[in-house]
């Protein structure tokens, strides 16, 4: 029996992270993966085959609506060949996999393909697990593992009356490998996904309708964001029902009808040729026999865990989007570090308030700290920075002139307490504020650093002036 | 006569960005401008043209090259229609200047347009100057102003045996408004403004020669910089005569011809439709009169300044272009809210060391602090962390895998004393370079902050690593 030091169970962002940080650190490392290829849904069905999805509908989009104000003379229809589009996504997703498992390589980390359940705290059952449990081939063969660190991640959640039929009633997984272009696709759920998504096959010529429950979208964002947002969908033709509850999906042969009540209480009925059901993503622990060892959880599914990712069982530990917190790809990461590096008895540390989040729509949005709402709700009195994007030369230049950066600062002492930007770029801007808000800068610090022009990154700089004393240059 | 506290000469980034902080803290203020349109070299024939022309032939070139493996079809053969991309870019630069005659309305300061020349200390005659000094109409007024800040600029340098006839042997100006596409475009220098208009027009077709004196290209970045875009702009199939010194541009009918001396003195001949010459600008203080106060230039023709941008009379002072340092529009602004902070009591300050520098080809080029050839000559030890665009997810996404994050860190006490990149959004990826540099962050500080997956940023975030303890998680 083959023994190691640290045992990751799943090999998405969180980790294959904390098996790379554990091997760096000395430690014998075996990795434990139930599907044929590693990084998990980030890597396969999540974020990296959804941004190259949003990439090349974004350049059809380009050519079709804005082509012709750039010069650029297409003879006749541009086309979308759907089927390569998917493949040129699948080559992107093959090759990063790929280079997972080369990381593996090189760090010397053991991996297992088969699904990993718990036989006692130290022991480990991988049992064979052909792709989406198909035909398992193999034997059930076990590990020793000082520690293990629990990282299933997760899987769609759906609501108790739909049923996924996975072919015109879909979630994330399939919505990434259609066969033809939906005529009117139902999106179930305005969050990132269903968002990033629904602008996918809008602009790929889809008639896209967003049913969301509260009554706006990207809710857990500040407002600013989820106004703009909804301004630039619009403009885009999406359609949207807010303060929709939805109360039944049903199939009839190519057709998908949803039914949901409005907030009078009227009900509602979309029809359409599919539905997406992005109504979030639950903890993911089937198989993994958390009862042999007798593992909590919380009433969310989720593994219970201290400040440390320790769960109740001293020697297993929990990260990413198993345990509570954003499901994100980096915050798994960084508990990924953080465990590992607890492991060899450093004292690591993170602040989840520091934790960028980001839509990939274009334009981008991100964010990162507190938002409007919350700096309300908990009664600290702050100021606000606005710019926005059109007021710069630079989106002016490439025509991406929708989106603001917001600053929020405090009233008092000037500290940036956080940042919520809409535009081009932004996935990339918000690094700054993360920075500045690390080194607990002021508003007045963020304005006074210099920032090439002509820049995305200005609207940062001006907002911050906004901020400190309304004296933005540029409006 | 109307009596000013201030007046600016220049209405560039320099000067009406000057002119909008002193109007802020209370001054009266005037700003002169000899053309039409407000905003100087940068807004008019400099950084915006140009970024509209980057975007609109970077589109062009995405349908032509990669839209196919996008699955993105186009029936027949993709055109440029030039006359629309430089009337789409003059519609950026029209609307951009509008923003800036806005921004002086709003902010109070009265606009002159004419050239002004000092009569005295505090007074400056304004004559009348049509748009590049044609048919003037009007008379010669005077204003009194009690502090004057000259913000005149820079014009394009030549050789002194080139003869620029703006028809063939061609500046930056003309270069953003060709009537044709050259069939073949020598460029003479491998700087920022040659390489971004090379690459135009490179990729809307012409045959590029870039002609070099020294032996490398953007010769002030870092020298990985350096390698890593010759490389790509020869995958472009741009071309490159290195360490060719020009010795004479001569025009014959419609063509012209470049003779250079090589590395070994050889003569060497190239032949082309169109001549840029983009071999640096000079200081341009033309028509200011400088002599009737008395204000020293320095041998390179450029207005001396103390360390608070005064000149060495007492009430004038000098920013931008017109003053040595890089000629960046950024630096401009800041120097001129220093000089307005100053006239008001305050006590502002620049960090030279910490003005980004940026090139728009693609992929973009950005630096911040010091190139690793500076810190060699300065003898300081330093550890180096570099990490390639095309190992990140994103960059694979998106296509854009070309180029590196290098982080230069202090070898003892892991300061970051330098950031240098080339990819996709650096120009934009570097303000969060400037913002860990201003609070003088160790590379390991950047390491352990969370970047957004998948982002661009995260290269940052991996050089650091690698730069910390070489321990870069993704290479």
């Amino acid at each position: 029996m083959s023994t190691y030091d640290v045992a990751v169970i799943g090999s998405g962002p969180g980790g294959y992270v904390a098996a790379i940080r554990c091997a760096q650190l000395g430690m014998k490392t075996a990795i434990i993966e139930k599907y044929d290829t590693l990084g998990g849904t980030c890597l396969n069905v999540g974020c990296i085959p959804s941004k190259a999805l949003l990439d090349s509908s974004h350049h059809y989009e380009d050519a079709v609506k804005h082509f012709e104000e750039h010069g650029i003379e297409i003879p006749g229809e541009v086309k979308v060949n759907l089927e390569k589009m998917i493949a040129r996504k699948q080559g992107v997703v093959d090759q990063t996999t790929k280079g997972i498992e080369f990381l593996m390589d090189k760090n010397k980390i053991d991996v297992y393909h088969g699904i990993g359940s718990f036989k006692d705290a130290t022991h480990i059952d991988i049992a064979p697990a052909g792709r989406a449990g198909g035909s398992a081939k193999g034997k059930t063969e076990t590990i020793e593992a000082k520690n293990t660190i629990i990282a299933t991640g997760s899987k769609p959640s759906t609501l108790p009356f739909i049923e996924i039929d996975k072919e015109r009633i879909i979630t994330s997984t399939e919505a990434l490998k259609l066969k033809e272009i939906p005529k009117h696709l139902i999106v179930i759920g305005g969050g990132v996904i269903g968002l990033e998504l629904g602008q996918v096959y809008k602009r790929l010529g889809a008639e896209v309708t967003v049913v969301e429950y509260m009554d706006r979208i990207i809710p857990t964002m500040d407002g600013a964001q989820s106004k703009e947002m909804l301004k630039v969908f619009k403009k885009q033709k999406m359609k949207f029902a807010l303060s929709h509850g939805v109360t039944a999906v049903e199939r009839k042969g190519d057709e998908v009808v949803v039914k949901a009540k409005d907030k009078k209480d009227n009900e509602v009925e979309f029809r359409g040729d599919y539905v997406l059901v992005s109504v979030g993503r639950r903890a993911y622990t089937d198989g993994l026999n958390l009862d042999a060892v007798g593992i909590k959880t919380d009433d969310r599914g989720r593994v219970e865990v201290d400040g440390h990712l320790k769960t109740n069982v001293s020697n297993i530990y929990a990260i990413g989007d198993v345990v509570k917190g954003a499901m994100l790809a980096h915050k798994a990461e960084e508990e990924g570090v953080v465990v590992a590096e607890s492991l060899a008895g450093q004292k690591p540390h993170i602040d989840y308030n520091l934790i960028p989040g980001v839509v990939y729509t274009w334009p981008e949005v991100a964010s990162v700290g507190k938002t409007e709402e919350q700096l309300k709700e908990a009664g600290i009195e702050y100021k606000t920075g606005q710019f926005p994007m059109r007021a710069l030369g630079r989106s002016r230049a490439s025509g991406d002139t929708d989106g603001f950066v917001k600053i929020l600062a405090d009233k008092r002492t000037d500290e940036v307490l956080g940042v919520h930007m809409v535009g081009a770029r932004v996935a990339d801007l918000i690094a700054e504020a993360v920075t500045a808000m690390e080194f607990r800068a002021s508003a007045e610090d963020i304005s006074r650093m210099s920032h090439s022009h002509p820049t995305y990154a200005e609207a940062v700089k001006e907002a911050a002036l906004a901020a400190t004393e309304d004296r933005a240059l540029h409006i």
